[in-house]
């Protein structure tokens, strides 16, 4: 076997570096893994690089900080705690405004059965919210992006690109934001997916691989082959992507494959398991996951099609993190 | 006894209305406190608002970025364990600068035996480092802002207005910055003062009051107070000052006794224990706490001079918060 090489991306490179100067070696999955087994993970969502305000609505925006941090615990199939949240506000925002922000933030939250704790207020030029979620990891096992094996099946949940075409609206009249429910909400409100993370780690323990999708399926398959040193190949007939998301993409001039490939933003879960393990559940009518190719020996990760087989690009993968 | 009035700052309101949205009664202290005996904080400095990055260099931003977090832990009294960093880089921010400002924050951690586990990087277009620290509750007990009673001394580690002294050199000359190491070093390389509070916590386990005076002495004292629904005394004469303080403060024409109340960012303890606690332990050497007065069950926080007793204003005190 090979062992595949993967280029990074800058934020990857400062990621290494940053594993180097600490010592942890463990930096770099969704979630740190502390001892006595509880998961910790940070995403900020800044003004500027991951939303516009006025675009969003606070609202969203409140609900989507948590919900982008409750899926990086999906990721690794844990049950989210608690929630810290920063919060660093221009001198304009009303106190209305911090009010929906916070409801929705706490809402989400609560509805995933986690609790904000704590945090912090303050003043600053542009709207930075900061979350930290503690949770702890299943009591089934935990699942990382190093656990992929040859011959494992690779599994996702939902559809990808929905985010990426509900981008296309942004800026758009609400017409045509109401024209496309789906995708739209699927920007602007995405849904950790915590009970499908963990009726997959109740099937498979500690035997297979998981992350989430925040940067592209692309991302995340080469995320999977890397950390595993394992190759993949996908079957694009098999990428689940929604109607609506297609008709979008034909309305703006776009490939909906493209999107679900590099679009970003899903927080759907990817993931790998035993072939056994699957084909003892694949036709359960609970089961949220659909296949969509294999983990092989190979030097990369491959898209097959009817006519030929495509090496996927990291470069092109959605990063925010394109300035450095 | 007269429950005090306080009046609440616009941070402070904000806080409380966090308090009602989530339902959680906790919020407001230092840390929070989770379930099983775990603290749990998070601050953010905000470029422009906290710092200008070309005046305190990327070395002593990150040991600050650390060093200030685990001062909120020091303030219940715990033991810091994992730190998570997420980073917001405006996109000229060279690899060598991250690598400063990391090591040096990765450097603080491990002085305080706590360990980076995890974070985020994320391009926006001002440098804002948020800092998520995870302690234990210290094996002796924990300390809040409300446990001040009646009768309790008063006492503060160090001495106050020195980091309010060196911001006065931000932005000087080398040489008049060097003129002036003590204050200088307080405002950009703050210490957290842990061991200060595990000596304390070890003497009075969970009976008494503390906090960090990162909002100024008058702040610290009247969160104390209204915490705990009691007064506070203090003499003028007992608060104790540095003499580079006193001198830089002549130098530029202001108040030290000023500075030290409100200046803010001493990142100094104020707590409160039983007097014969107190009495047993402030004649041995290695007491690292000053006295500066007593609680008491007036309505207020009184400063007293040799001729007159002046009510401490929360309005006049330090907060990164002025502009809401």
């Amino acid at each position: 076997m090979t062992a595949p090489r993967f280029e990074l991306t800058s934020e990857q490179k400062l990621v290494e570096d940053i594993k180097e100067w600490s010592g942890n070696k463990h930096i770099g999955d969704d979630c740190a893994i502390l001892p006595g087994g509880q998961l910790v993970t940070a995403d900020a969502l800044v003004e500027g690089t991951h939303f516009i305000t006025e675009e969003i609505g606070y609202e969203n925006l409140g609900w989507k900080a948590a919900a982008v941090n409750l899926s990086d615990i999906a990721a690794m199939g844990g049950r989210p705690r608690h929630l810290v949240v920063s919060l660093t506000l221009p001198s304009n925002v009303k106190q209305t405004s911090v009010r929906q922000l916070m409801t929705s933030l706490i809402g989400c939250a609560k509805t995933y059965r986690a609790n904000v704790v704590g945090g912090d207020l303050t003043a600053g030029p542009i709207l930075v919210i900061n979350v930290t979620v503690i949770g702890d990891v299943h009591e089934s096992g935990c699942l990382t992006r190093s656990g992929a094996q040859v011959g494992d099946v690779v599994v996702v949940t939902g559809d990808f690109g929905a985010s990426r075409a509900g981008l296309e609206l942004v800026g758009k009249s609400k017409a045509e934001q109401e024209k496309y429910p789906y995708v739209w909400e699927r920007h602007v409100k995405p849904k950790p997916r915590l009970c499908e993370s963990w009726s997959l780690i109740r099937k498979t323990g500690n035997r297979g691989s998981l992350m989430d999708a925040s940067d592209g399926l692309a991302d995340a398959l080469i995320q999977i082959a890397r950390a595993s040193q394992v190759g993949i190949e996908v079957n694009k007939s098999d990428i689940p992507i929604h109607p609506e998301t297609v008709t979008v993409a034909k309305a703006y001039g776009a490939d909906p494959v493209d999107w679900a490939f590099y679009g970003g933003e899903d927080y759907e879960l990817v993931g790998t398991l035993p072939e056994k393990v699957w084909q003892g559940w694949k036709s359960n009518e609970n089961n949220p996951f659909t296949e969509i190719g294999r983990v092989d020996s190979s030097a990369g990760v491959f898209l097959k099609t009817n006519e030929k087989r495509i090496a996927l690009d990291l470069k092109r993968s959605f990063q925010h993190w394109t300035d450095l």
